[in-house]
């Protein structure tokens, strides 16, 4: 059977839209990018030169209405991504969206509900489940290596915060960074949160705080399943991208450390030292973000189910929203209490 | 100048007592072991031959009665060390007592009151404070080497669960287990707790719960000097003692992994793997153990302070306290909450 | 400024050429394959449809008489290399050729100044050059972090042996395995070697022996820099590809790892482990082989030296000669009593 | 049944001398040192004092002629040993002596001749068969974990190079350090060695060329089992102690790693390190030391045999003999060449 390749259009031409246009122009044999859409219409042509895509313009609209287009991968500014997955449902598009949809539930909601009324595909980029060190975590729980799971630990560290005028429309660490490991702890454990617990200081810089957020927290998770779990995140780690997770079982553990660029081990006088690990989420989730698009690339093609739903997109959201409350109330938060 | 030799008695010969007992006659020139008391007699019996100690008895009122014995050692059952302690003390005695000092405040109260009148030296058996990894921590710490620290996550999991009877009278996993991680977090982060946030569960075996305790525990800490962190204790890792801790500060990381019997990596046509870690705390803590006792003689034999006050004995009992209200209460505790 | 493009043909469809038909379709922005010869017409076949390559021949001298075609890779069997060498000079291509150029020093000349009269470009396929680790070694050294080199150590094991039928014609385990530790020596150390000494045995299959060859060998190697070394390899390592490296300087050590697939620990009741490292070569080395590829296009493009000679091709095949005859003949050989 | 304690004189009061009296006075139960002689009298009498020993002498006949003593441990000059061996065995004394036991191999012929006649025990101080590492290998080796043993490798480095005074009379790099790595490539792999072949250079300090010695040294073996392998070693490494090993097997492999005072790994903005390895070898084999003192005493107390004989002790200066010549005549090197 072969399959006919699947047209695409990208809305939203920046790093991580661009990251997606190399693996559909080099990694994806069944895919063509044929459109490229960025409100600044000189990025849309400058991403459409390098990789070789025949339309380029400001208006992703344009996108929308062409029939020929299957599948659209939107990439534009969070705040855009639950009006443009309305409209690109209405019209008929299969849907790749990097997280989060949205910051706000009801947006979230209005977009599913169009999605589902149209029956299109919606496959949310939680690209750190295709990382070959959490599939294997994940591996190693589904086929029992470990028993059943206990506990999770997930570590997630920047290398350093991201400018205020971001964090000041990101929603926050909860919503902006830890969303990443709402998803991967929902992933692993295979388990809904039904608790969370949160606790959170700013030690980076005052003016985080300033701007209502934090740079260091902590949330203790309680799962569904009964296992018990943390996430840490920092917006600062001196040595750079720290991305690493563990699972107690009732048969043993599995954890997983992070990548580095080379194996070498320098010894002198002074110390027995490596290379810092891959610094930043481009290179060191490369892989994940190519395989993630493969995969929904193929769904589309076959027609099958996508790996990241658009329930998987919406859950970490619920979870950050009730880990800020409960940070602001100081108390547990049950994460039912975010949707009544 | 040539130290006199500390005469010291041994009240406990179990497990632990034996322990210290071996340090005292092998590794510590500057101390003798002269007596050595147990409820069980014959157990004191073969303490005294095989460490070759002059005197054994039932009764330790014997070795607080004795002029000559300088120091006593406090090996016995953790509901007798704060009477014993008072008793010791009032003997004029120097006091190494196991942890806990007690279960209750009132006791540990009564006790460092009775030490503080007589003005002998106290110190606590917390081994881990002497551990080469632990005191790594605290050296990279306390030279800066990786800046100011933010965050603190110990993980301390034991083999498999203690007998039941032991968990019915322990004061649980709190006050039996995790005291050792209370106390190494304010050793290390140099800080009291001022809060702590319990989750636990039921997960090694359902009599553990029957018995009023948990098996699985994570503990959210916040210091007095904005330093947060995570303890997690299970009572079972099926691959055997599992005791690390790590540190995030502004300028780096320091992480300590478990000690294994041999470096040997062995990799056939399934894995490359290792044996399992050191098992169980009479091995692991082997080193720690001799340089605790070695520290305390030489305190006394130079009257200089000791390395873990009574104070340092007090605290983690008050956090542990708090860290059980917490999960009953289930929500945040101040440490303060527990003295009032 | 911008590049022409590179236009490129393939000689020979097997496995390596595929591989670099596959950086030059989907990694090197500046080339196009334009054309694949194999004998095997329907493998030319094959890869110029999976590929989008414009022509597909039997007769690799169709590529050589295309005026458009500016370079030439050639995979073929390596008993064609320096024959194709000759051709592709005589009609002005630059040439990438993979590793050996001929097992037989007469050939190898004849092609070398076939190049140096046409006035081509010759890179030869040495692609450990490329690898991070041994580049981090190339790094370490060059920029003095463990001093002046002094010895160094090679390991290289295959997963399992070649079938018989191809140790019979690939000249054996010094040309057709160590080849390439032959050449990442010189790379390493930069120096040459003047001495070799060879100790090998037949432990893996008999039959290997009935076939004139060794599957399990060690060779020491003095350079003219005085460093002296070691390159170790086995036809078989049941745990798979194994390629590591080390340096002793005067002033430290390097020393590189394999590469796996994922990070994780599994500790059970048995063992700490890991997957096993990546296996095999075109795995664990596929970042290498695009980047000498992408290294020999840009040299092309930009009328640069490339970064591994045709006297870089020669130099393993005397050295692996000479082993060779240090084998037979149990002594000692200069490199230089090769030459002669 | 109680064990008589068996009565020891040591000869020889230096570093290592110490280390034993520290052993039998500390972790040996079984045995107690009741006399030491040492040519500088007043080490003798320090040493003495230090560990409760009743008699100095500058006189070790004192001890020959003790009546009382059942053993002595040989812990003097290397040119001492064989003719101590020769009077403590025909005074009826069992026998440790520290390695090696002469240069020569006449010497070291008659002293296992007056042992044999005498018909007392000998074991010689090749403490490393005692290391935990090592004997990791020797386990995975006769368990059969690894399946049969193909290839060795032994990397022994000391962190900087002896006084020039002690290499003129040491017998050389051969003699003095590799002695060591011959001995433990006999006990790894159970096999006679029956060629070497060596290389060596002077890169460390041209004083110590002049002395004749080398200080770099690759030596190449060839066991009667048909397995090959290699030990290097280096007079310095800047990092410290470097001594590991591996061994290639037909179903697998098994490498020893250095040991490490912690298991501390410190990120920064720089990389990814951990202290240097434990430096020097009474450090580094502190236990191993103590464990093969406890073997010897055992082995007197229970009349069993050594572990670790006067042909053990024998084999490896034959080695060195071999591989010295090996060198001087850049030829490989029957070990039988030595006897005849």
């Amino acid at each position: 059977m072969t399959l006919d390749t699947v047209k695409v259009g990208l809305i939203g031409a920046g790093r991580i839209g661009q990251a997606h246009a190399a693996t559909l122009a080099y990694r994806a044999p069944g895919a063509r990018l044929v459109a490229v859409a960025d409100v600044v219409e000189q990025a849309a042509r400058r991403c459409a030169e390098q990789f070789g895509i025949a339309t380029a313009t400001a208006d992703y609209h344009e996108i929308l209405a062409d029939r020929e287009i299957t599948a659209v991968l939107i990439c534009s500014g969070t705040d855009t991504h639950a009006q443009i997955i309305e409209e690109a449902a209405r019209a008929g598009k299969h849907i790749f969206c990097e997280k989060p949809i949205a910051l706000a539930l009801a947006s979230i909601d209005r977009a599913l509900a169009a999605v589902e009324e149209a029956g299109v595909k919606l496959c949310i980029g939680f690209n750190r489940r295709f990382d070959a060190n959490f599939q294997r975590i994940y591996r190693a729980l589904r086929d029992g290596e470990i028993g059943r799971p206990e506990m999770l630990h997930i570590t997630s560290r920047d290398p350093g915060p991201p400018p205020i005028s971001y964090i000041k429309i990101s929603g926050g660490i909860f919503l902006d960074m830890m969303i990443h490991d709402f998803d991967l702890a929902r992933f692993l454990i295979g388990s809904e949160v039904e608790e969370v617990s949160a606790v959170g200081a700013v030690m980076v810089d005052p003016a985080i705080g300033e701007a209502g957020d934090l740079d260091t927290a902590i949330v203790v998770l309680r799962f569904a399943n009964g296992v018990i779990g943390t996430i840490e995140n920092s917006r600062r780690a001196a040595y750079g991208y720290d991305q690493r997770a563990e699972v107690l079982g009732s048969a043993g553990a599995v954890r997983v450390e992070n990548n580095f660029p080379n194996t070498a081990i320098i010894s002198d006088g002074t110390s027995v030292r490596r290379d810092l690990p891959l610094n930043f989420f481009m290179e060191r989730y490369a892989d994940a973000y190519a395989s993630e698009m493969i995969a929904f690339i193929d769904a589309v093609a076959r027609d099958g189910p996508v790996a990241v739903t658009g329930q998987d997109g919406r859950a970490p959201v619920v979870m950050a929203l009730a880990a800020r409350r409960s940070y602001d109330e100081h108390r547990p938060v049950l994460v039912s209490e975010i949707e009544s």
